[in-house]
């Protein structure tokens, strides 16, 4: 893995932030904007989301074509595109589309960098609230209404004081699945639901122990990791793998803790 | 019921956003702070959130005991206090206590005004994200990050466009009323959990269709109930009753949608 010259990094991180505003500007315009014109038919209904995905993965690659033509790039919503680097950023305009829709401000857009496959730098962006979480090998840290600060994990190690999140119970489809993740619920404090890409931003900032999701893909964790393991987490598989290329996902607080954690995941 | 003169009413609205403003004071320096002092036991940590609860229902209720003793009292940490006027305020500092200990910026405060029993004036406070949803016999409005807007409800019908939005799915422990909580999440294009007192704003705002909870007290509705009815929408008990008391509380986007969702819930 390259190791990056620090202002080779600074203005990576800068760059990652620029693009983060761009998305903003498309994004914040669609939100609350969902009253429907009619009562027929849904389909025939303006669709602000996919609108507002859209047009902030084409300013993003825009500004990443305009000037970093060289990078590769990856979103939800366009082709891949091959550039002669081996950086590659990965996009999500809106992670968290159901909460986009209900109009709940906990959506995210999600920016990561790879380097050769390797995740960086990462930026969840909350442009309503004005909350934005980044990861960078040198620290993770929130900017938002209260401030800057650093993000650190809990030290928390034992189940039954845990604060568990995820986005969706039934989102386990896999019987198998929902059962060891229910095995996980019964043994926590605190089990937390519709949080989407905030709750791993949250663990990072030591509010949340356990946070797990099934059937995430790349653009949902990429930029995820960084903000993570820069402030003392662990994000892997359910069966301890890379998380680089999505599945289900577990992130943990700490070492200690992610080895229970996927000792009972693994029934 | 009274008919507050105008001039009256709109004192009573700013003196409630008064008591949001005291109240926020006292939530958002302890949001956030949740990170454990050590790992031994949950019991012995300091518990931000009945801190703030406690410390902004003390501030709200020496605010209105300075400016209108004759006001009586309901809150949800404290004991009643009966004063001699047919105004009641109604108070829950922290509405959404799992988003607050997690740090997802979903918690509320909630102040109602009863009027001889009946919900008069609402307001929904978001401090964190600076947002405020207030509802009164003039109007409900929204004020934060986009500005000021008035809110109306949606004229969608059909229960197969329907969004629909619960704080836990896992709080229907009663298994009659589980089974149709799920009836009707199987009939309803999307579902959403975890937003607690939002959700009825959102209601209120044009973004949700039907929202249901159980097992609420009056402290968690009747500040809603304004917002929620001054937009064009209906809240009421799974039986079509009162929802002044709490209990198992449905609100639907207009009257129509209504009959059908407590139909369905009759089963």
């Amino acid at each position: 893995m390259t190791s990056f010259a620090s202002d080779e990094l600074a203005e990576l991180v800068e760059f990652a932030e620029e693009l983060a505003d761009i998305a903003a500007r498309e994004t914040v315009p669609m939100f609350r904007t969902n009253i429907a014109i009619d009562n027929k038919s849904r389909k025939a209904q303006f669709d602000p989301v996919t609108a507002a995905d859209r047009a902030a993965e084409r300013a993003i690659r825009d500004h990443i074509a305009a000037h970093h033509p060289e990078h590769s790039v990856r979103g939800e919503e366009m082709d891949d595109y091959a550039g002669s680097s081996p950086l590659t950023w990965v996009l999500d305009p809106i992670d968290g589309t159901k909460a986009f829709i209900v109009g709940i401000p906990v959506w995210a857009t999600l920016i990561g960098l790879l380097d050769r496959g390797a995740p960086r730098i990462g930026v969840m962006d909350q442009p309503f609230i004005g909350e934005r979480f980044v990861g960078t090998p040198q620290g993770s840290y929130v900017q938002g209404p209260l401030g800057a600060r650093r993000l650190q994990t809990r030290e928390l190690t034992r189940l039954e004081d845990a604060v568990l999140a995820t986005s969706d119970p039934h989102n386990f489809h896999d019987p198998w699945a929902s059962a060891r993740f229910h095995a996980l619920r019964e043994r926590v404090t605190l089990s937390r639901y519709g949080g989407d890409s905030y709750f791993y931003c949250l663990l990072a900032a030591g509010q949340i122990d356990i946070v797990t999701d099934p059937g995430l893909d790349d653009y949902d964790i990429v930029a995820l990791v960084p903000i993570i393991e820069n402030a003392g987490g662990i994000v892997t598989t359910w069966d301890g793998g890379s998380p680089v290329n999505g599945g289900t996902i577990v992130a943990t607080a700490n070492a200690a803790l992610h080895e229970t954690v996927l000792d009972l995941l693994a029934g």
